[in-house]
């Protein structure tokens, strides 16, 4: 394949790209050293559980892969041995090494689902970060300034605010940068929300006298919501192992808005077909409902296979589209020692079946009128529920749950 | 001694004292549990050449040795061994392990005309600062905010300014202030300029679960010019290995204003005299001459003894009172084979002296009519001079060459 096409399936999706000029060069030298370009992504060492939203950036390293180059995976489990030294950092929690090399093994199994193993470094930063003393921090750090720090976004903000930021905190982007010149990365790749932390890398690199990495920022992916960043924290995010049908059933669920999207950053499909379906919609030529169909069948087929594709389909047109339940609803036991009169509060009820994590949301779900009974929907919080054995509750579009009353 | 008289010793010619109370409560406790407090200087690890202005600290560190405490002497080798990281700083040239002992060898020297060496640790910080990894830096500087770092004179000026200040720069009061941790400091000591720098010291004692050092800060002495800070850079300085008769013939040459500071903060004569001398000056009642004859017998009898003083004393009264010439000029052989028709170029003649650094301050003195010539004055640089042997050269007030002239 030629560098253009190379660079032509490279730059598809992608936000911004420094430089274009420097990628080029980079992917002719390794052609004609035949050397592997060295790809780098930083990896938050807390237990991961991975979505689509991070598919976006691991999709791009596969591609990489499939072009003979070799991903470097940077578990930054040093900060997380660490921990927040000021304590007031939730997201900073101090792990064990135990949890961090168990955090790192369900890395592994998770992106096995995407990038090619054998092409795959998972490295930990504190192989070279633990050795530094404090000659070498001083060193590094003399290499940053404290105005160019202060105009990362989140700094200015809360230097100009009055709140506090600790000297500590200007250490880690440099930490992060090291973690370039320690692998001598050729490439780095990352969300947009990280181009100042991917800019220290790169300058870095030129003062330990390497060349400067070429960064490849990738779109922040919107959840099923249509409007924020898909995350675990917002309940907007599709698992890679989530089960078939609930895969299925969330992009079926995105708003027609973001199908165009979703098919440039989650799938293959070529852009000139994306624009003819971009093109079909808007001139209302084609119902969405059909991209739609046709998205959520190669997200699944990519994460489950063919087969599974399939089942997710047809089950997916029994309930929604013929208005079935589906084949198969988890049974939940309720005890009649739980009962008054044969009878439930309605929030008891609905916490019970394990559908909804608190009382809290079970709370809000009635509230919000997405809780149906038998087919009716129960939207007071002040009824008891008469319990009965085979009796089946619907949360939302695609959450069931049977009753199962023993005698 | 009671408490408040130990007080009143240690708060003599002090500018600032954080906190009186904690000082007093510190003195209080050494005495009931019998052990010394620890007070600490930090100095830099460059060649030192000590003069008056570092006595005024170090005098207090004495008072404080007479009254049963130890001093410990911070060598910062750590910093002195890294240099700057930058390449810009000239005062922070990087120094070798063995330059570092050879300059603390001649430190030991010469405070050991002020301090008793049996209560003087002398101590590096590489000691402790060595040990400290990635991981210790990050807590400590997890200590404090930049906004607060940013408060320090120098920084905001630069940084107002803009001014690169480089993230080093922060780590270096952090690290001073470690030193103050590391010897568990009761008090430390600087000058007006270190205000700073102490109070980290203070505030990571505190930060570290220690008792916070009392921080008592020294003016900054006046040099020979009477403004400027004196210093050997700007050769206004009296050194403490100076000879007596130039000891005591540079007091002589201090303004007036200047004669009661100095008594105040380098001496011991008690402060009701010393307030007396101020109103008979005032008052005109007294000849400010004589008291700063009394001064200068002091100071040179505290680093060469009363004999040394005696004789500087009668020196200087031959030469400036009388009018005489001093007792011992050095001789300066003038070859004939550099003379023309007997003759030589006056800057030539004065550099040959080696009573100035070379002809451009031969030229300055001689402009500023400073030389004469057996007794005569000669203000042109255009001149050549008849050499004769036995010829009297005079630059300023003290300083003398004789001619020899071989035949």
């Amino acid at each position: 394949m030629d560098i253009n096409e190379q660079l032509n399936i490279l730059k598809r999706g992608v936000s911004e790209l420094i430089t274009e000029k420097e990628l080029k060069k980079k992917l002719e030298l390794a052609r004609e050293e035949g050397r592997p370009l060295r790809v780098k992504l930083g990896l938050d060492p807390t237990a991961p559980d991975i979505h689509l939203g991070h598919s976006v950036v691991l999709r791009k390293l596969k591609q990489f892969q499939d072009l003979g180059h070799e991903v470097y995976l940077i578990i930054g489990d040093f900060t997380g041995m660490i921990g927040d030294p000021t304590g007031k950092s939730v997201t900073r929690k101090q792990l064990t090494e135990e949890e961090v090399r168990e955090n790192a093994k369900t890395y592994r199994e998770q992106f096995s689902k995407i990038l090619n193993p054998d092409k795959t470094k998972l490295v930990f930063n504190s192989n070279w970060l633990s050795d530094l003393n404090l000659s070498d921090v001083i060193e590094l750090s003399s290499k940053y300034t404290v105005a160019r720090m202060l105009e990362r976004e989140d700094f200015s903000q809360r230097y100009k605010s009055g709140k506090p930021i600790s000297i500590h905190e200007f250490i880690y982007p440099l930490m992060q940068g090291y973690d370039s010149v320690a692998i001598k990365a050729d490439i780095e790749l990352g969300g947009t929300d990280q181009k100042f932390n991917l800019l220290v890398g790169r300058h870095l690199q030129k003062e330990f006298g390497q060349k400067p990495q070429v960064i490849m920022m990738m779109p922040i992916l919107e959840g099923l919501d249509g409007v924020n960043k898909m995350s675990k924290s917002l309940d907007n995010y599709i698992g890679i192992n989530d089960e078939p049908k609930d895969m299925y059933g969330k992009v079926m669920s995105i708003p027609d808005s973001l199908i165009t999207r979703y098919f440039e950053l989650l799938t293959d499909v070529p852009e000139d077909k994306i624009n003819e379906m971009k093109k079909s919609m808007e001139e209302d030529r084609v119902n969405p409902m059909n991209f739609k169909k046709e998205l959520a069948r190669i997200i699944v087929t990519e994460y489950h296979g063919q087969d599974a594709a399939r089942e997710a389909e047809k089950e997916f047109k029994r309930v929604f589209s013929q208005g079935k339940l589906p084949e198969d609803i988890p049974e939940v036991i309720i005890e009649q020692k739980d009962l008054e009169d044969g009878k439930m509060w309605i929030v008891h009820l609905i916490a019970a079946t394990g559908l909804v994590k608190s009382n809290s949301e079970a709370r809000r779900m009635i509230k919000q009128g997405a809780v149906s009974i038998n087919d009716e929907k129960h939207k007071s919080i002040n009824e008891d529920i008469k319990v009965e054995d085979g009796m089946i509750i619907r949360i939302g579009k695609r959450r069931f749950a049977k009753i199962k009353l023993p005698d």
